[in-house]
């Protein structure tokens, strides 16, 4: 990694030599991240000294206020150069970050008919493929030679974004699909249609893009043709795009799983207020769900003010119980989204998790069992937590097992039936297990 | 997709010409799914039925029983072809499942380089990028032109696991990198010296295979080089393994954070006893760990005998401490694992947290005041619960936040840092600020 105080040295003495060489030997990512660090004036010198070939891939690799800037600092000729060398998708990802008159400025620099389909592109709902695809495909014909495909590619490949998958239409329709490495390792002369691939796998460009996602890490695509509804094809989601929609899903499940309303922003991105909006929602509705539980409490008074001890044992019933409801909630929540579990395999489920909770249970109730024994010399105590903690754990590991598959009937994202929501719940079930347990064998 | 019983049903009338012509069509993934489903006895004959090209990635996506199974029946000619067509990272992965007879057969059936080859690949440390990399992988020499090199791929590739990344190497030192886009878009007799890349990312053999799935995300590579530790360059990791390395980590982090002991099999392939023992050990820390605010609240025994109402606010507040906190830790963990966060930030993160608190306690304060006022009409006890959320929602943000910190500063793994954990530390924390607000403001 270049150091950033040695570069901005470089670039102040005017050293322009040395800094086009470092910048020729360096990674488009690495140089992103080394240009994140300088001031704007800096920024502006620097990304006019990479290398012509890789300057559109370091623009791809910025974050959006950086694009921004540049885009604010360009000339006229240095946007259009950009825009020529950036892919369809990176163009439309800059759009939809962009203040409103640096996209016009944008939309009349460019090309009619690109403006005609970057419009198209902008259009495309924001969880979908169309929203993630790139229309810059390889595309040949069935009647070429192995020969004339790569000749073709040859001429036109440099442009597009992938070039390892070619796609065989006929009239905009796809009717196959070839490998480059079947390309490289076949005779010149086969013809393209004894070749290709007619079992195609491909998406609409409505397709959730988490759907699309999945579809990558089962086949293990390089990248998936876009059809649009006239079966039309229209463009390509190539893997490194996939990789950060997985990473994103993943992101806003945990998210969700904490009881967050998720963000697209990173962590420091996400202002203060930004950060209270997110999370107050769920903890007002779990914050009065848990009023139940208390109002239940104060149903039983009398236990309480009889043996106030009972009291003690509230944190340690209710933390158990939410944990063990958590642990199966979040397994088979992961294992729905991982499509290992379905809402069919309801009655396994229940039944693995019931004879779990009794293992679990056993063995928290005997070891609290004597401790309370040592603690307190009580063998009637030792019996009701024992006892309430066996069935707060049943209980507590039924429903976090079912509600995420309830969820998931009802098409509802099972990641909000998570820890925080599953705690509230099970502390209900809890309190009334241990208080009704603690009337009846001590005869309040 | 091909329906099960039409399948079946066809193999057991010997229409064996139908079968291969739809095992034909069907992609690799698909069919390894759909003989799972499949008897022992029909499941050796549909194998036998499958195109020779495409049995060695069925047999690569099936799980290690089915693999089992099949090698059981194999015989020593079946065995042997399907070895020469496996990928060397699949027969590793083989390996590593199969039971000791098996292997010992396998290792029978290699030739003897290969045989030398597999032990050592067995014994890189089972989460490095030794043990997730294949040593199939197109080799090339600087002194080369562009058409030699393509000719040298046409001869060789086809048994190689990806040739889009070509290695230009000298006495086994890697020396650069050419894609085969490069190579496809460049003038046949341009040198490959002249065309390769010098600047080369590599991981070494003991890397971990986390990292190394970072880097993809990060790059967009389809492979990585791995040098041993002389330098010398031993096999690639292709973006299909790094993918399933990071769905299993972001698992992995999942059940960490939901104080499970992490299992690599799925929720169904792990045994009741399992799944107890993986849960088990944290329950107990945290069961123990809530008795001591057990105890705390017998010290205030006094408190709720002279107002019994103070205990059925007990669960409201420490639920929404423990939400609070996991909010908190949740998005730290995860900037974490993300590298968006890191310890040298922990001021930045503190002063974040704490003004997101204040606004987030007022909102729950002044909520639960207005409730309390209704439900109650006491306007001291609605002082003493607000101040009492507002202290507990700044004191859950503030553990919530910097343990995962301090947790990735000792190498732990901050995952462990999340929910469960917090939730049970910050109600120690929530229970001292109600009794101590509570006995201060009703002179108790």
């Amino acid at each position: 990694m270049m150091d950033k105080e040695i570069f901005v040295k470089l670039l102040q003495q005017r050293q322009y030599k040395a800094v086009r060489s470092i910048l020729d030997v360096m990674n488009e990512v690495d140089i992103a991240s080394l240009l994140s660090e300088l001031e704007d004036k800096e920024l502006a010198l620097a990304f006019r000294l990479i290398p012509k070939d890789k300057a559109a891939e370091v623009f791809a690799n910025m974050d959006s206020s950086m694009q921004t800037n540049l885009v604010e600092m360009f000339s006229e000729k240095e946007l259009r150069e950009l825009l020529d060398d950036l892919y369809m998708d990176d163009t439309v990802d800059l759009l939809e970050e962009l203040p409103a008159n640096l996209v016009n400025r944008i939309l009349d620099t460019v090309s009619p008919s690109d403006r005609v389909l970057i419009n198209q592109l902008l259009n495309y709902p924001e969880d979908s493929a169309g929203s993630i695809m790139t229309t810059e495909y390889v595309d040949i014909r069935e009647s070429m030679t192995v020969a004339q495909a790569m000749a073709h590619i040859k001429e036109t490949g440099i442009h597009k974004e992938t070039i390892y998958t070619c796609y065989v239409t006929d009239k905009r329709k796809l009717i196959g699909i070839v490998s480059a490495k079947d390309l490289m390792t076949t005779d010149d002369n086969v013809l393209i249609n004894d070749l290709m691939e007619t079992e195609i796998i491909s998406v609409n460009t409505h397709t959730d893009k988490e759907e699309v996602a999945q579809l990558f890490t089962k086949y293990d695509f390089l990248a998936i043709p876009v059809l649009d509804t006239d079966g039309r094809m229209v463009g390509i989601v190539t893997f490194d795009d996939a990789m950060d929609v997985m990473v994103d899903e993943a992101t806003e499940d945990i998210t969700k799983m904490a009881a967050i309303n998720p963000s697209e922003k990173t962590y420091f991105e996400t202002s203060v207020f930004a950060h209270a909006k997110n999370r107050i929602p769920w903890l007002l509705i779990l914050m009065f769900t848990s009023i139940i539980t208390g109002t239940i409490i104060t149903k039983y008074e009398d236990a309480f003010a009889a043996i106030p001890l009972l009291v003690s044992f509230i944190p340690m019933l209710m933390d158990t119980g939410g944990n063990c409801g958590s642990q199966s909630s979040t397994l088979i929540i992961r294992g729905l989204a991982l499509s290992q579990i379905q809402f069919k395999d309801i009655f396994r489920v229940i039944f693995k998790e019931f004879r779990i909770s009794l293992i679990v249970g056993s063995v928290l109730a005997v070891t609290n069992g004597i401790r309370i024994m040592i603690q307190y010399d009580n063998p009637s105590l030792a019996v009701v937590i024992a006892l309430s903690l066996i069935g707060t754990v049943v209980a507590a590991k039924l429903v976090g097992c079912m509600l995420p598959l309830f969820a998931s009937k009802v098409h509802l994202d099972p990641a909000i039936m998570a820890s925080p929501l599953i705690t509230t719940l099970v502390d209900i079930f809890s309190i009334l297990i241990y208080f009704n347990v603690a009337t009846m064998l001590f005869n309040l």
